[in-house]
Parts: C-alpha cells; sequence; structure tokens
C-alpha cells in the first residue's frame, strides 16, 4: 500500500503528504484525508451521503499538465471517455485536451456535450451500429473503420443522406504492447483491420471518396514497463509509415493509442513519463517523409483520471468470524467491481484504502473491508491493517477515477445509485 | 453445449425439442429457436429491438411445479429477487411460491410492489443500513440479523418508532456446501452469525422483546452435487435443532437456503431434484420435536429463473482476423457480465448460444462471438461451431434468466440498456 509518486507535486495545497495515500493526497493536522483540501466528512457532506466518488480537478490537472510538459509539444493528448464519462469531470478535462475518443453512439452524445468540437472526436468500437454511424457522419466527427464490412455499411449510410465520411482506419497491429493489463493488438482480434489487409482497405477508401482521416493504432493498455510503451510506440511509427504509402493521401491524423498505467499495487512504480516523451520525441524527428504532416495523438483515459479519485463509503456494521474482524460498508463491487477483483484480473489485491477520519495514524489491527452485497465477491480490502474503524466511519479507497462506477453492475442487488462530485 | 434434461417437460408446446437449446426450448419446421412459440425475430419485433431478454413463463412454471411435485409439501418455496427482479417476471412468480427473499432496501420496494404480503418477505444483507432497517420494520417484512451489532441497531430503531421486531438469526455454519459456486458458510464471513455465538444473540433477542422468526442458513450457491446438498441441508436441521434450545420460543421459520445447481456447460447434468426431495423429506418426518412447528424454507433464485431466460443480440458485424473469424454483435458483458466469464469465475467457459433462425442446422464454421464494446474481456462465444451468420442474424444466449441485466455493468461504454419482455 506504499506509494511515493507525485507526492511532491502536491505540494502548496496545504495539509501534510503522506505516501499511504494513494499518491497525491494530503492529510490535516489532525491526520483526516483531505481531497481538494477537504475532509472525507466534508465532502461527504456536501454531497449528501454515501458511497460517493469525489473527482479532484487538482489531480486531473496536474496529470494533463505533467503530460504536456513531458511529451513532444507537437503531440496531442486525447482523452478516452469511457475511463469515466460524469459529465462535469468531461466537461473539465475536454477544456484541456486537444481531443476526445469515444466507444459508443451514447459516449458520442456526452462527447458533444462537454462543449468539443465534432471534428476533434473520434469514435472507435468494434460493434457500431447503423445508427451510430448516422449520427457519427451527421455530425461531423472521425470513424476510426474496424472492418472492410464496416467500411462499406458507413460509405453507404453516408451516400444515403449526403455526407462525406471522415474515416480513418483502425489498425490490428503484428505486435502487441508487451506486459499490458490488456492486450488489444498482435493475433487474431476483433478490434480493427489486420495490417496485412490494410492495404487493399485504403484502396477502396479512396475509391468511395471518402476524407481519408488516418489511422488509429492500440496494442495495449495499463501499463507501467517504459521500454514496452517506447517499443509499441516506436513499431507504430514504423507500421504507419509503411500502410501510408498504399493511403489515398498521408495520414493528417495517427492516433498512437495510449497504454499509459498507474501504479495500483504495492511494489509498483509510476511511469517515468519523460523517458517516454523524450525517446518519442526523437523517433518523431526522425520520422519519415511521408508522416512529415501527420499530427501525432495520444488517446489516455485511465492515465488521466484513475488517481484522481477517491471512493467514500461509510462502515455500517462491525463484527468478528472465525477469528477475523470485518468492516461492512455501505459501498462496494456493484460501484467498484475492478476493485473487488471481478473485472479483468485474475488475482485479487487490495487498491490502496485508508481510514478517512485517521489516514496518518498506526495501524493497528487486522480487517477485512467488505461492501454491503449479498455475495462473497463483494470484497474491497483483505486481510490490511488500519486503525481501528467503527460503525459511521469512512473508508477512502483510492485509484477510483477512472473505470469505477460505469465499469460496475450498479444495480446489482438493488442498492441505491453512488453520489459523484468534481472538486 | 449439449443439454439434455427437461426436454421431455416442454413437450405440448410445439415445436421439435433439440438438445442444443439450453434444454427447454424447440425449434420450428424451419429449425428456427422458438421461445414461448414465438421466433426470435417475431420476439424481437414485438419488443422493438435487441438486445433482448426474453423470459419464458412456461418454463419458469414447469421448474415451479417441479420443485413442487419433488419436494415435501409442508417445504414452502421462496423466490430470492436478486436472481432477476425485472418487475413483470417478479409479479409472476410471487404469484407462484410462497415469499420472497431480499437483500436491499431496493428490492425490498420492489417486492412489495410485486403484490407479495409483507410477512411472506425477508430481508438479508451483511450491511444494512438504518434507512432500510426502518424501511424493513414498518413494512413489518422479517429481518435476517447478520450480527450483534445490527440486532442492537436494529432494536433501537424498532423502539424509536414504537413497532415490534420481527427478527430471525441468520447463521454462519461451521459447514459450508461442498463445491458450490460461490461458498457462503464455514470459515470466517461477513454473513450471518458464528454458530458459536447464536445462543448469546438468541437469549439478547428474548431480552430485548423481539418477536423471534426461526433462523436463516445459507452454505452455498449454484451446486450440482446432490450428495452435497443433501448433507448440508442435514447438517441445517442438526444445526438449528441445536441453536433453538437456546431460542426463545422455538423456531417459527428456517430459511435452509438454497444451492440448488443449473448445468451451464457441457458434461454438468441437471441436477436430480426428486432425490432432494425425497431424503429432505425423510429428515424432516424424522426432525426433533423442537421444530415440530417449524415452517421449513427452500430459497431459490437462478434455479427458478436462469434457464427460462435467453438474451437475443444482433450480428453487427462480422470480419477475419488472424485466421479466425468473428461476429460481433450490438450485446456484450454490460449485459451479460457472467457469460464473458467476468463475474465470479477463474476459467470461461462458453454460454450455451446457438445462430437463432437455425438453431437446429448443422455447424459448419468455427467463430468467436463478441460483444460491441471496445474491450477484449467481452466475449461471449469464443472458438464454437455454429452455422454461417451474418450481419443482421440473432443470435441467441441460453442461461440467462437470471444475475443477467441487473449483474453486469449496464452503463459501461455508454451504450443502450437491453430490453426486456416476459412472455
Amino acid at each position: 500500500m506504499i506509494r511515493t509518486g507525485n507526492v511532491e507535486e502536491m505540494a502548496g495545497q496545504g495539509g501534510i503528504a503522506d505516501p499511504r495515500l494513494g499518491g497525491h493526497f494530503r492529510v490535516n493536522a489532525g491526520g483526516a484525508l483531505l481531497v481538494g483540501g477537504r475532509t472525507a466528512d466534508e465532502l461527504v457532506s456536501q454531497a449528501g451521503g454515501t458511497p460517493l466518488f469525489v473527482y479532484d480537478r487538482a489531480v486531473i490537472d496536474a496529470k494533463i499538465a505533467a503530460l504536456r510538459a513531458a511529451m513532444p509539444g507537437s503531440v496531442e493528448l486525447h482523452y478516452a471517455v469511457k475511463a469515466n464519462p460524469y459529465a462535469p469531470l468531461l466537461a473539465h478535462v475536454a477544456r484541456q485536451v486537444d481531443g476526445l475518443d469515444v466507444a459508443s453512439g451514447g459516449e458520442l452524445g456526452e462527447a458533444l456535450a462537454s462543449g468539443m468540437d465534432a471534428p476533434r472526436i473520434s469514435f472507435a468500437g468494434p460493434g457500431k451500429r447503423d445508427e451510430e454511424l448516422e449520427a457519427a457522419i451527421r455530425a461531423g466527427v472521425t470513424l476510426n473503420i474496424e472492418s472492410e464490412g464496416e467500411l462499406e455499411r458507413t460509405a453507404s449510410i453516408a451516400r444515403q443522406i449526403g455526407r462525406t465520411l471522415a474515416a480513418a482506419v483502425r489498425v490490428n497491429p503484428p505486435f502487441d504492447l508487451k506486459g499490458s493489463g490488456m492486450r488489444m493488438g498482435g493475433g487474431a482480434k476483433p478490434f480493427g483491420v489486420d495490417a496485412d489487409r490494410v492495404p487493399s482497405m485504403l484502396r477502396r477508401i479512396g475509391e468511395l471518396g471518402a476524407d481519408f482521416q488516418g489511422f488509429h493504432v492500440f496494442a495495449g493498455s495499463q501499463n507501467l514497463n517504459v521500454d514496452a510503451i517506447v517499443e509499441a510506440q516506436t513499431q507504430t511509427l514504423a507500421l504507419v509509415a509503411d500502410l501510408a504509402r498504399a493511403a489515398p493521401a498521408p495520414p493528417p491524423v495517427v492516433n498512437m493509442g495510449g497504454g499509459f498505467g498507474l501504479p495500483y499495487f504495492p511494489g509498483e512504480r509510476p511511469l517515468d513519463i519523460e523517458r517516454i516523451g523524450n525517446t518519442l520525441g526523437e523517433s518523431l524527428s526522425a520520422r519519415p517523409d511521408i508522416l512529415r504532416d501527420t499530427r501525432f495523438v495520444l488517446e489516455l483515459g485511465r492515465y488521466i483520471v484513475g488517481d484522481g479519485g477517491v471512493y467514500l463509503t461509510r462502515v455500517v456494521d462491525r463484527k468478528v468470524s472465525g477469528g477475523e474482524t470485518f468492516l461492512i460498508t455501505d459501498g462496494g463491487l456493484h460501484h467498484q467491481l475492478a476493485a473487488s477483483g471481478n473485472f479483468g484480473t485474475v488475482i485479487r489485491r487490495n487498491y490502496p484504502l485508508v481510514h478517512a477520519a485517521q489516514a496518518a495514524a498506526p495501524a493497528t489491527e487486522r480487517v477485512n473491508v467488505v461492501g454491503c452485497l449479498c455475495t462473497p465477491l463483494d470484497r474491497l480490502g483483505e486481510k490490511l491493517m488500519l486503525p481501528r474503524a467503527d460503525v459511521g466511519d469512512l473508508v477512502a479507497v483510492f485509484m477510483a477515477g477512472a473505470y469505477g462506477r460505469t465499469a460496475s453492475p450498479e444495480r446489482f442487488l438493488g442498492h441505491p445509485a453512488p453520489r459523484e462530485i468534481l472538486i
């Protein structure tokens, strides 16, 4: 649970830095967790109750600023709406990034409502329905085409409604991002077009008279290995330079995907984004002529918002069973499926978690923090050390800014929806 | 994918039985899947689109009738709302069972709205909030008390609002239901009160003047081993007979839990519920005097509704990658998390799945059926054999009646909610 990265960034926000607090947060003189300068009790009062997701603008802004500082000035920064579509957060992020990436018609609507200009929105996803394609074409966003069949369907819809199709090709690269939380490239995949079939698809885009927008290459996600990320970026540049020779025009945009991971667990270290940025800068300086006027995009979701979110849940019961102490909270896997270990993980590990009012106090007992659902799957913290917590106390689960509420079965067992605030 | 059980039960519904169809469904003369006598196309037209959950009253009714026939006449049958709270289905089931079990204040509201009498509703769950306890006491439902702390909180609320508390004790048994999908008893658990501490809790219930309602013992779920179920039932009877000696009165009700599993995967066989019922009947005939006037309840959710549901989703794209064929549908893990292999399972296996219009046709190609979400987790059927399916065709996923919609992250990636119909 020790996290040491980025504590220094938060200097000047008041309070005392403590490495247990998910890397970005502080405690007050009484040892209570502060998020945006407020205690958990104050935040819950403001929001009206628990369970509560708190998203801290300052942390998000610092992440974006650090990315801007580390990456080459010419590289554009996109936010992947799927990571967290909460409207106030999305609007806040949209003002600071160069574009948004969406994965459904629903997210398209949310992205347009955030204030982002349509030409700066791109839409990827392996199963776009006709009505989603039509909405995207009408809005004037870029469609990342995922298959030959989708290209024909999309072109047909564009013709029917008398619009020009803005089409990029999503490429299934012949490599993956090694060591990723999720592999998105390499081998047989439902995402994108296998690289060896992209040239014929590019010719077809030319025949159809579509407005060629470039390439989208996404090789993996949640990666903490700088060398692997650098290698994937280098491979991506080489791949798109090669594919561009078959394109109707040089690619206006190359979305290089993301893959930047966050440390969640003990022993994991924050990414050295300066090194990624320096190497990417060198690769871009040496890029082939056919990519000379191309805009390069990094698409990040989790990395921008994941560690700026805290989930606050209240202890409803404290009990002992079989010699173990259980703290039962009013939250759980219906809001925090990934933290419960039930989404995309094989081996469950505890997300960083503290007793909010005593975040800096010595841990004095071993407890199991569970949710209120009547299922043994609903675990938030197993066998972890905390200061004593009683009924009514608030627990804070960090790393709650991405893939939390919308990636969880909110209606499971009929509990109330969580609250959310952006501070 | 071969399922042979219970096909005979459906005789008289018309159509031809086929063992691939999840055990309960038939095909018409053209080989198309029939659910409730209607084709998938007809059902989708009726409901207005896909993805669509279809729940078949006839299958559910047959399951309840089979349970009634197999179990001793004195045993009451409860439905666990968490398995599927869809209001028309819940109202339909409520008319045929003896009680409902709920796990939250939200489910309590749904159970009351179904028409079930409040005294026939019980409320279990490890983290009941004060407002949920108050609502339950006001409604007059039985509270399955999960800890000493919850007993004191509940008694205090009852006093404040001038009501008598109807309290059963949820016991964490010193045994589990061996081989269960989920173990709910044995060892340290957040559920219930360890058996060795129940006697002192029973004395406290007497002191508080609460209306003692008996015991709730839940040892496991989704079990296909008759011997294990019989053993757990026998152990439960012995345990509650022993605990009853410390109670303020003989237990009016003993909820023996459920645990009756359904076959989902090749090689699994339907439970022999006749044998369970016969053995339970013998055990009950020989029960100790202190349980002479006790009502015994079986609480089942999945077993009643799980195989009566079919999830229909439409093929949106068909593509080849790395030599494999992918059928990409408009559904996915946002409606069918468990079928995708991401909820409570370690090793993913395919739920039974057919090409709806050609459900009885010979399988001619190996395909991967995936959902529309932009994540490699979104798999519905991996490397399975189907007749050729094209864009626009409907795929039917069986075993969709329980832990489907509400147990899935419906808002993930911003796709539309599924439709549901009860036919």
